[in-house]
């Protein structure tokens, strides 16, 4: 086997790195595991500097620990930037996050050849379960940490994230400085490329598309609806306060809007991931006194969200004085959706062997870039098995469709 | 306060019995507990034995434990009986049983002075908790019990029945003989005063109603629906094989249906008393793989039962198929409705001060009797708070009411 200095071949060069960075994360529980602003991460991000500087690119760390590759001549001009996370959830898969550093890494190579500034980046803990909230590399590069989140301690070690980002070799105090890096204030345009974390390329055959927007969501996370247990041999239904229907029709209700605005063409997705009857009373002879429920109801359109609060709020209402029973939709979690930016969407989706776009379900690094300012764009890549498991699988095919659709876009709109 | 011997008025006397029961029966840790069996129960038949001893009733034990109360002259001659259960749940109510064994007294008196025959009967071990299944007393009285039945450990303190039965003076063996006791034999029909459990006299403002049948089910304790679980931003709706989904629809299309027959008339009640997404890995954010599910389907009706079993039958494929989900039911526990005497029904209604007839959607001793051939006739009693709960509330003036329409109904159909 060739060392990754010596391979000429982008495919194989992108191949090598991702056995390596999986070797790297590989958890004797199964599944791979880079903690955030850990060795493994670490250890990727010297992998891709290695590989950088075998072919002519010198790369440094900002403050909180993020690494930058450039060609030497391009110094501190602005350029757009390219790349994505190298962490993992705990247990996860090989290619989220991964993938868009290792294609940071070549779009970078072929605009050194080409003349074209640009850098790649592979930045800093994306993953939420490491800290309790995602994008903290991105965050801490744009200065917007906060001293409480400096504090938290790493999932599994309990290290706060103020002393991994010194053990990484950085500067805490620059994570919330209220400032962003001088890395990031040279960033012209982000570009990232990243697994698609649900079924849509697979379904439709295609390998990559291009990302116009992140989807915003209103999430209910513990939302009850309270009735009145009963016997359920000897309530007849017109003195039934039963909970179980009301959040059966609720849901059905929200399905049927839902239906509609797909025909129409609307961004939208809706979830109900948690349901249950209250574990220590329920049985099947007992009307349920209450159900929890949980809703998450995503789109790239903020009008598209505020209706369904309206249409929520409305339905529960209506289900509420029919059926005697009160929603208690308890704490919301509200999540604007973030446009990315459409000329360059309009490009990598033109540069795309099979012209297509669509949203994003999760959040990503470049949305944060979006959120401050950045023009930012993104590639999804053809992923089967979803996302933050072990079982994530790319072909390097997929992935290099992503980084030709990326440089080509990025010399396009340069 | 006068001794229970000397009490001339009925209400009293059903009050004063009602008031020892619950002190009898009084848990440390709150509501009544009566065992089947136990020597609590044993102290109530005393109780009654002394209260039918005093005004002219003799008693004796069947060869199970059941108690009979009759006129001496009456002898072995065939006549109706009338009774319930004094047995309660484990921290249960006073009234539930109690009201309708206190009832078949002051029946049995009305009786005796009008030289009408009759006798009244408190049964043994009505409740299901204690043994794991209903009516044993009725059951061991028409020698249907099997020998695993009688070994069963009682709850609480696991003395097994055959030695319950035996400590309270009885013969195990009759119990299981396949064989009606004589004291059966000669019950020509079976009159019992029973509390509602749900909430419809209350509602209607009756004081009592006749009982016309005692509802069958269809019962799946442990449903399923099978889907595939999935991040809920990233999966289109198209895609999705979303089991909460599956089963709101399933509950909408059933509760639908429901709507229906009720105004239609029908006889129906229907519960979804378990529902819970995989409680190790149910999330707001995660499309749950996996929904358990409970349904108890309710009817007087045979033909509304299998009506409503081949309604979900096709309703589970329908959904299946279009939303890409499968549905295991699990094990069906089935009961057949059981239909008391229509002519001694009608009966009781027209001895109401208020004429009304319903179905029970709880299993019953009448129903037990009825099951075997015997002649059954049911009055329910208004009762606040549903049944089985230390909160049940029946006045005594309602208890009256019954035991009024009982006694003009069993005089009119003797």
């Amino acid at each position: 086997m060739n060392a990754i200095s010596d391979l000429r071949d982008e495919a194989l060069l992108a191949e090598r790195l991702l056995a390596r960075f999986a070797e790297i994360g590989a958890d004797p529980r199964g599944g791979i595991s880079r903690p955030a602003w850990s060795e493994a991460e670490t250890a990727c991000h010297e992998l891709l500097a290695e590989a950088g500087a075998a072919r002519g690119l010198v790369s440094h760390r900002d403050a909180v620990g993020n690494l930058w590759l450039q060609p030497a001549g391009l110094g501190d001009a602005p350029a757009p930037a390219c790349g994505s996370h190298c962490d993992s959830v705990p247990r996860g898969g090989n290619y989220d996050g991964a993938a868009g550093a290792v294609a940071g890494l070549l779009v970078a190579l072929r605009a050194a050849r080409a003349g074209v500034g640009l850098r790649a980046v592979a930045l800093r803990g994306e993953e939420s379960p490491w800290f309790g909230a995602p994008y903290v590399g991105t965050r801490a590069a744009f200065g917007l940490l906060d001293t409480a989140e400096l504090a938290q301690p790493r999932r599994g070690d309990g290290v706060p994230l103020a002393a991994c980002i010194a053990r990484a070799g950085g500067d805490p105090a620059a994570a919330c400085s209220g400032r962003p890096l001088p890395e990031i204030t040279r960033v012209t345009s982000f570009w990232e490329a990243h697994i698609e974390q649900g079924p849509v390329l697979l379904d439709r055959g295609l390998p990559a598309a291009a990302v116009t927007a992140v989807r915003g969501h209103l999430r209910y996370p513990a939302a009850r609806c309270l009735g009145e247990a009963g016997h359920s041999g000897v309530v007849p239904r017109h003195l039934r306060h039963d909970p179980a229907m009301a959040v059966a029709e609720l849901l059905m209700d929200l399905d049927t809007l839902w239906a509609r605005q797909d025909q129409e063409g609307a961004d939208l997705v809706l979830t109900a991931g948690m349901l249950s009857t209250e574990p220590d009373a329920a049985t099947p002879t007992r009307i349920p006194g209450e159900v929890a429920f949980s809703l998450d109801i995503r789109s790239a359109d903020p009008a598209v969200l505020r209706g369904m609060e309206r249409v929520l709020t409305d339905a529960a209402a209506g289900i509420g004085r029919r059926r005697g029973v009160r929603f208690d939709f308890g704490r919301a979690v509200r999540a604007a959706p973030v446009a990315l930016d459409a000329a360059r969407a309009a490009a990598i989706e033109a540069a795309l062997p099979q012209p297509y776009a669509m949203a994003s379900g999760a959040g990503h690094d470049a949305a944060e870039f979006a959120r401050n300012g950045v023009p930012s764009a993104m590639v999804f890549l053809r992923n089967a098995n979803g996302s933050h498991n072990p079982a994530e699988a790319m072909d390097i095919a997929d992935l290099m469709a992503g980084v030709e659709a990326l440089w080509r876009a990025i010399r396009q709109t340069a």
